[in-house]
């Protein structure tokens, strides 16, 4: 990176069911309480980059940039990035490349989805752009059974439990019940889970991130603060899953989380804490593999161990994650590095002891695009 | 900027009423023919920015970044960019922020739309995402009503007559007749114009751009070429005219080109030619003022006199323009930046002599958005 980039502030709405504000009422949440927390003007914003994915599809309103800018006194340059459920990462990815290329000093960055006041059918059929529809819409996949499939392949080849599956959703529930803004506050045993609602054999309900509303929103700036961006990495991948040679494994997670390292220059155990992306119970294991913290096979270790609470090996989702905080597409890239930026200044919920490094990991689709930041605390 | 930016190549589809055609074919057919023009391996692209605006809605397909990136042996990293109409140019602006900052070295930049697959209702519905749907759209406005709106205030205000009007849609059909990839390759006289049916009056069918499909691809680089972006600049407005003190004169657009002036170091007298964004007649009227290239009230004056031809005092839209080459919305602004190029290489059907220096502006909604790039020969 040419500029250094920092966090300077940040907020978030509730994540959940919220029937009474609409995609604009939850931007505006959010964009308030991120130039509070800030400490910086709203003329201060040199440009706004938003993350969204279905805003024209369930909400009629696309030109979101333009939308936010418009309520800024000085209307700053303002567009809208997407990259599936990555949306939020890729828009965090296109604030650093305007900080470092000196096009702005202070970029407001927000995230936000809207998808709880359509029925169901119209909403499983918008998230389902962010495949390939020439190959997976058209087969009749949705997002759970394409993660359905993926766990079956997994189970088959690693001999993976169900009850060791639920031990993803139960230590993300777990870690959720500290999290004010999250859609489930609450622990739910692992044979909870493995009860709960077939959706895509293997998966259950349980092992499935909600349907959320909700909205974040950073202020990245070049000038300091005690947060900054070590590493921002996006890769990609086919998009079908039928395109690819591996089931089991995403490409675009590797390649992003190496990148992202040398670009740090950390390494792997450096990492106090992260923000996974568990879209499905299933995801969270293979990142861990593509990520290296686990062998092939053996990523559900840390789960099944007890491991990924605040004091334990490998602190993951503090959050709650998107099983547990919620999942409101675009928002959840953008929440993560809310998410890391609050451990890393001793103010979270649910706060990792001496919390140094972190990293926030986020994946659109079928994990075809991943966009990995990694945080210090300067 | 800190980094120049350059001009490899490009290509695009023919803009049209494609029904053989998927938002995938074309955007495959521009990106083949970007790679061949511009001498550089598939493998030379570092990124990936696509501006699409209604793939979502309209062909059931988001996630195009990693879909284009998908088909390339390397994957780069990849995102698709949004402001409506705009997007075009916003994905370029957001490519020479990826150049500037160091993160690539060239950069793939793709706009695309499908359009005329959909029944007409569906379309004027998609495109009203532009608007800002609490305002605009539950209003009943669509955008051939807005523009109607502003041109019955603008003649109110500056006298403008039918005649006049229709004086824009016939220099633009009349430059279309040499560019092949033209949507209408047809001169249509005044008349001709000032009686066809009426859509929301004052505007009449031929003073309304079409609804087209279409892609268009460039390469941009750090490596020099003969064709340098000068200036990239991207202003925004409120979304809906209802909160402007002018419906007559488009903020973003003033903003931005005083920007890009000073980002160049031009004179508004320094521009050869220009791509102008004639999504209706008025517009193009509203635009020349607010460029200061006339006094307000005066726009039309070169439409009127005939000078805006290759060898005129002001060529504009030497590809026809939106109005008769076509608006593939994401298409449109990636398009402009390619017929500059052409210019500038002395490559275009409807060559201005000596040209040195081209704008491309480009326009997301009621001027929501608009993006400024100044390009010249290196």
């Amino acid at each position: 990176m040419r500029e250094q980039v920092f966090v300077l502030g940040g907020a978030q709405t509730s994540f959940g069911e919220l029937w009474n504000k609409s995609l604009v009422d939850l931007i505006d949440e959010a964009v308030a309480g991120a130039i509070e927390s800030s400490g910086i003007l709203p003329t201060d914003i040199d440009a706004v980059v938003i993350g969204n994915m279905v805003g024209g599809e369930l909400s009629g309103q696309g030109h979101l940039g333009a939308l936010v800018s418009g309520g800024l006194p000085h209307h700053p340059p303002a567009l809208r990035v997407e990259a599936a459920c990555a949306s939020g990462g890729v828009a965090v990815h296109t604030a650093c490349a305007l900080l470092e290329s000196g096009k702005a000093e202070n970029v407001l960055v927000i995230g936000a989805e809207k998808l709880t006041d359509a029925p169901n059918d119209l909403v499983t059929s918008a998230i389902m752009n962010a495949g390939n529809s020439d190959r997976d819409t058209v087969a009749g996949l949705t997002f759970p059974g394409i993660f359905g499939l993926i766990a079956n392949r997994y189970m088959y080849d690693y001999g993976l439990t169900r009850d060791d599956l639920s031990s993803v959703s139960a230590a993300h529930h777990e870690a959720a019940v500290k999290n004010p803004y999250a859609q489930f506050k609450k622990s739910i045993p692992r044979d909870v889970i493995s009860k709960s609602a077939p959706v895509a054999d293997p998966l259950r309900l349980l092992d499935c991130s909600p349907i959320s509303d909700g909205a974040a929103a950073i202020i990245l700036s070049t000038n300091p603060s005690d947060v900054q961006i070590s590493a921002s990495q996006v890769a990609t991948d086919h998009v079908s899953l039928a395109d690819r040679t591996s089931m089991t494994s995403f490409l675009s997670t590797r390649t992003a989380f190496q990148n992202a390292l040398k670009e740090a220059g950390w390494n792997r155990n450096d990492i106090d804490c992260m923000e996974l992306h568990d879209c499905f119970s299933i995801a969270a294991i293979l990142h861990l593999e593509d990520m290296g913290f686990a062998e092939e096979g053996q990523g559900v270790r840390f789960y099944k161990n007890n491991q990924t609470h605040a004091n334990g090996e490998l602190p993951i989702n503090m959050s709650g994650g998107l099983k547990a905080c919620g999942h409101p597409i675009g928002a959840t890239g953008v929440k993560q590095i809310l998410d890391c930026y609050k451990q890393l200044t001793n103010r979270a919920p649910n706060q990792v002891p001496n919390c140094r490094r972190a990293l926030a990991h986020n994946i659109g689709g079928i994990g075809a695009t991943c966009a990995i930041h990694l945080l210090e605390h300067a």
